[in-house]
């Protein structure tokens, strides 16, 4: 491909309301461009990268024995009112009515329509098991877009479907999913890990989420380097302390703690270390037990975060509880709250850490105060080990026993779930089993962000002069650039060879052609990541070289001009 | 690929509310399952059909220069309000408010997005000239949709949109889509014409479809063998008549033709020919101009059909006159209309076939009554040569004067149209031209119905069993039916073996173990349109051969089985 023949469109500085760098960059490179909130049109340079990753996911799906489809986008509410989503999706689902005055959706997701499509056309356990898949533009609208295409509103996936006789089978597809996506996330040349994940209210402990590692990723993961243990921090168990709680040995003692509200001033203030502090956190059950406050204090050691996910799981959906709930049960501002002499309106959840404490700092109920020298059993009701309330940290014991856990971030770009008979149940997908007996089948999902790949891929791969795209899914792998090709007969010849050479080797090769300075051409395939650049010039050519960098290398190097093409190909196959 | 590891499912019957063959054959087929009225889900056999086609149109629109780009499905309305098409697009155009109330459309074509994007891109005429296509799935909210994806709400499209300085550009790239368009639904293997079309409001005459010929197409072409002329009958003119109009010789005579309402049964009870009968179709300008009566008569001879385009574009917008405006304005019951002695209220419009005419017969203007021996300039003002209104019929002389005109019916699957300033005027798509200058782009579209075109293609190449797909797009080019291959080893083995050999050599094969009997994977097989069959047999192994047939041929011929690659691969380069 020549520049002249494409379009680069790069931009100096990019839009100021580009908060992340994968999006500044895809704006400068022209990879895309804003058409609404979260709504982008893929140019051309765009277009060629995620086609490419695209390509990857469609052949490794293909591999795997999934059978690709495409589903409509537009979808009638009637499969949502039947599946139940119809009432419990939020506003990202996109509602709207036909010239008719029917409703429709535009699909976010594919769960209702594939198990229509596939209670319609299987009767017989001999047609299972089936994994259907597409890649599709879909559409959730977000209520705060950002990020560009890694939190748009239209974004491209690939999602898969399976559907089988037995939750054995199910497993075999899963774990085969599991393999693919590892061969795609490796095959796109990315840093990544696959983590279990939260399974929210379908249960079970059947779904993976794979992340592209990046310091910027929204999300935490745990993991343990010697055993492999990876878990979204959202579900990473933090398991009971292994050294047992100490005996009291202090006396409790009500201490003035003026204006010190947070356990980090507190501790600091006593001179006390933060881990032998304990915050109390106010929330309001949606539905307690019979005979239980709705009023609880979650206890967690004063440097331990609280994880709703894992406290929802305990005491059911709640809520933080407003400064005249907590003075109405508690008598005291927030900032010196405590378990301690608590009314019986107030019910106690303690987390594991916290109550392997002895001799702890809480507040005491009363602005200003705190106590210290707290021990349960003595001065509190024993909690035993207490239950899992927060986030884990570095440091913290894995929970299979095997080491510390290590803590990174990720972009999630990838997920497998065990649907089990969620939406066959509901929409009532079954099959005639060896015994003339109706089943329900069994249903698994996998999902890709195919769009979001990209910006990920950025995110983990790019330097103060632009992006660094892996080899496979760059727009192009090599660059040409000649020096003076309008002035330079010699150069032209040389540029143009070289470019018909590549190009029948079948290397994607884009020959800067437009004749504009050396730099500008430099930093415009430097901005859209081109891994490999040759410079074409007069006096390399003299003497029958030809300048070589890598994207990520320091210095240029010079290769002979008739040895160029066994050497990119040797790069290439390296990458 | 086998069977097992794919995803057949045909149908004995086709559910009756498909009313067109081809709509018949991919339900049948299962090369698509309805999801909604209009919106279908492409199952994994059309899906490959699909991808065929818009594989050979992509790789000819980069061959002709037009660069890839992928727009959202989503648009804002602004864009639309600012074209004038909020308002001017009927209730085909989805509009729906997302959560914010924001206005926006599923687009059904792009002309808006893409001018948008050129004129932020672009500046300068050295920029230009630039094409941008993209392949999409396309959203029409047709009040009726049927036919199957022939007239989807949800279909494939490739639009493209070409931007250039001058109108000269333009019509050099118009002829590059052109001969473009032509190698695609050549190398799709379809019989197809290309046709002028009316270019409606925009004027002008550059504008051609392309038609996939089938007698069940819905439009009427017209060509002549003897020059290549051909137009939509919409567009095809109806030149005066070579014989002058003859002089008249009857007198003008008032004769009683009871319940004789049709030119046909007056001409029958008159025992006069057809063509010498004049029919009086009584319309309502919307804008007369002034001094014109709205109500008018337009006066066909009795064998034409009127062409209400070609009215359009005499008299402007018009409707049908109800009975009682004609009763008010002639005097007399439809049926028995004519323009003698009509009133000052009423204006009459003669087309040129009719204008030619001596001695006609028309109406009275009197219920029962007809006026035979009519001549223009005696008995009525003379229209000189008239103006054109009608449909041509087959024997019509060309508009380029070369020879008689023949029709033909097709189904509309592309169309290229030079679109000039009409969109990047009201969207200020402008550029610098070499003097520093600020000028208007001009613009070509160019699109083709993807998803369409697999219908169209069926329509025209189908039998009684089934399917007959040209041989580019078929979703296999080659089907292995294996006989008895659980119970014969060596049935299995050769089975295996010249699958294995042909999927080598890049030929498309499915080989059907389905284990199933031959007269069912004979009958799916054919109802797929797969063109080429191997049946393998113990009977021919045991001579060395292998089984034969092609979609359409007669008889099944006997080859030898190691020369069966070579015999394909002829078969398939001729095809």
């Amino acid at each position: 491909m020549r520049t002249s023949q494409f379009f680069i469109s790069t931009l100096k500085e990019a839009p100021s309301d580009a908060e992340v760098v994968s999006h500044q960059l895809m704006l400068r490179a022209g990879l895309i461009r804003r058409l609404a909130g979260g709504i982008y049109t893929w140019m051309p340079l765009g277009l060629r990268v995620l086609r490419k990753v695209e390509g990857i996911v469609r052949e490794e799906m293909n591999r795997a024995g999934a059978i690709e489809l495409s589903m409509p986008a537009v979808q009638p509410a009637e499969l949502w009112q039947e599946s139940g989503r119809w009432e419990k999706y939020g506003p990202e689902l996109l509602r709207f009515k036909d010239r008719h005055q029917r409703d429709f959706v535009i699909g976010p997701t594919h769960e209702e329509v594939i198990t229509d499509v596939v209670r319609r056309e299987v009767k017989s356990y001999r047609q299972l098991p089936l994994h259907f898949y597409q890649v599709q533009m879909k559409f959730r609208d977000e209520i705060r877009p950002r990020f560009g295409v890694m939190r748009g509103r239209e974004f491209l996936m690939k999602d898969g479907y399976s559907f089988h006789t037995s939750f054995a089978d199910l497993q075999r597809e899963y774990d085969n999913m599991y393999a693919t996506y590892t061969r795609i996330f490796t095959r796109l040349g990315l840093a990544f890990r696959a983590v279990a994940a939260d399974t929210g209210s379908i249960g079970g402990t059947g779904s993976h989420e794979f992340h592209v590692l990046a310091d910027s990723g929204e999300d935490a993961l745990a993991y343990c380097p010697a055993s492999g243990y990876a878990a979204n921090v959202e579900l990473a168990e933090a398991v009971v302390p292994a050294t047992p709680r100490p005996a009291p040995i202090a006396a409790l003692t009500k201490v003035a703690t003026p204006g010190k509200e947070k356990c980090e001033d507190v501790a600091a203030f006593l001179g006390l270390p933060l881990t032998q502090t304990v915050k109390a956190i106010a929330v309001v059950r949606a539905e307690p037990p019979q005979g239980t406050p709705a009023f609880t204090l979650l206890l967690l050691r004063g440097d331990h975060e609280l994880n709703e996910i894992k406290a929802q799981k305990q005491i059911g959906e709640f809520r933080f509880a407003r400064e005249d709930e907590i003075v109405a049960a508690l008598g005291s501002q927030p900032g010196y709250l405590g378990p301690v002499d608590a009314s019986d309106a107030v019910s106690v959840v303690v987390d594991r850490a916290a109550a392997a404490l002895g001799d702890f700092v809480c507040g005491a109920n009363d602005a200003g105060y705190h106590l210290t020298g707290v021990n349960w059993g003595r001065d509190l009701p024993d909690p035993g080990t207490g239950v899992d309330l927060r986030n884990v940290v570095a440091g913290d014991i894995s929970p299979d026993g095997a080491g510390p856990l290590e803590l990174c971030r990720g972009i999630e770009v990838g997920h497998i779930f065990q649907l089990r008979t969620r939406y066959a149940e509901a929409l009532k997908c079954c099959f005639l089993d060896e015994n003339g007996k109706t089943q329900v089948m069994e249903m698994g999902c996998y999902g890709i962000g195919v769009s979001r790949i990209v910006a990920a891929a950025i995110e983990q791969n790019h330097d103060a002069r632009g992006i660094i795209f892996p080899a496979a899914i760059a727009p192009f792998a090599v660059s040409i650039v000649p020096m003076g090709m309008a002035k330079s007969p010699a150069v032209r010849e040389a540029a143009e060879k070289l470019h018909d050479e590549l190009a029948a080797a079948g290397i994607d090769v884009l020959l800067d052609d437009r004749n504009e300075r050396p730099g500008v051409m430099f930093a415009d395939m430097e901005l859209i990541g081109v891994p490999h650049r040759i410079v074409v010039g007069e006096r390399g050519l003299a003497e029958g070289r030809l300048e070589y960098k890598g994207r990520r290398d320091a210095e240029a190097q010079m290769i002979a001009a008739d040895a160029m093409l066994d050497f990119l190909k040797a790069r290439l196959c390296a990458a």
